[in-house]
């Protein structure tokens, strides 16, 4: 992989910071994020369906969806849309049902590189240093990876 | 006061944690957080008009409202409500509109003392140590203050 994702994971801090940047326009991988039938294709670890709920990608809007696992295994997660801003912003909440109240306040930038390549830059702000690890633990670089890993497929494609 | 705010502002953490007990059964307190036309009437610092131009305190709602001051200076403040439970706890998305983006996660407990007693519980996480700061500096601590002593003399009466 030449575009690699990059985790930055703060001893001590609540958050997580990452970079992946994408060989397709800023506009196409938005509305990679905006369209919740490219969404299912690409969000999560390698072998899981995902169904989405709901999918309203705008300022004051929210999500839910359900990433199952090849034994039926569902794992659903939620959250709401505090601001979205085509082509450069998103911000929404996240929560992993299966960790109540759990929430994490997530930062996605969308940045134009030129020459039609784009970085997305993202800061995931969790509720306590603790819940930060035990998200990190649980495997959740490896899902990232794969998940920007079909994104760049589906985008280069 | 007896029901002083308490607040705990962790050097080098994103964080602010606050309690602050009330003379009023949790229904009370929480409806007076649910209700708009309640709500106008404590929340902020004295001396300042509030108009919620939208306040959904539910599960998936939002808020935006106006503090304006003696002279007429206007301050806007947005977010949504990723989680409400009646009487138990409140989780919003808060931001100063002065300061685009500064977005910060609020936990807020509403715990049961016995005895028509109420404690507030909360966290604000905000994106950075440096925002964290700065609405510190902002004169939060005097604000939340000034309307937890209106919203105990409402909830009392």
């Amino acid at each position: 992989m030449t575009n690699a994702l990059h985790l930055d994971v703060p001893a001590g801090a609540p958050w997580i910071d990452f970079t992946r940047e994408f060989d397709a326009p800023v506009a196409a991988v938005f509305e990679a994020h905006r369209d919740p039938a490219i969404v299912v294709r690409w969000l999560g670890p390698h072998g899981y369906e995902m169904v989405a709920e709901r999918w309203d990608f705008v300022s004051g809007g929210g999500y839910r969806y359900v990433h199952r696992d090849p034994e039926g295994n569902e794992y659903w997660f939620r959250g709401v849309f505090h601001t979205i801003r085509e082509n450069a912003f998103a911000l929404q909440t996240f929560e992993f049902e299966g960790m109540p109240d759990e929430v994490a306040l997530e930062f996605l930038w969308f940045e134009d590189l030129g020459g039609g390549r784009t970085r997305l830059r993202g800061r995931s702000v969790g509720r306590t240093v603790e819940g930060r690890d035990a998200m990190v633990a649980s495997g959740m670089e490896q899902g990232m990876s794969e998940g920007y890993d079909r994104l760049d497929a589906l985008t280069a494609g």
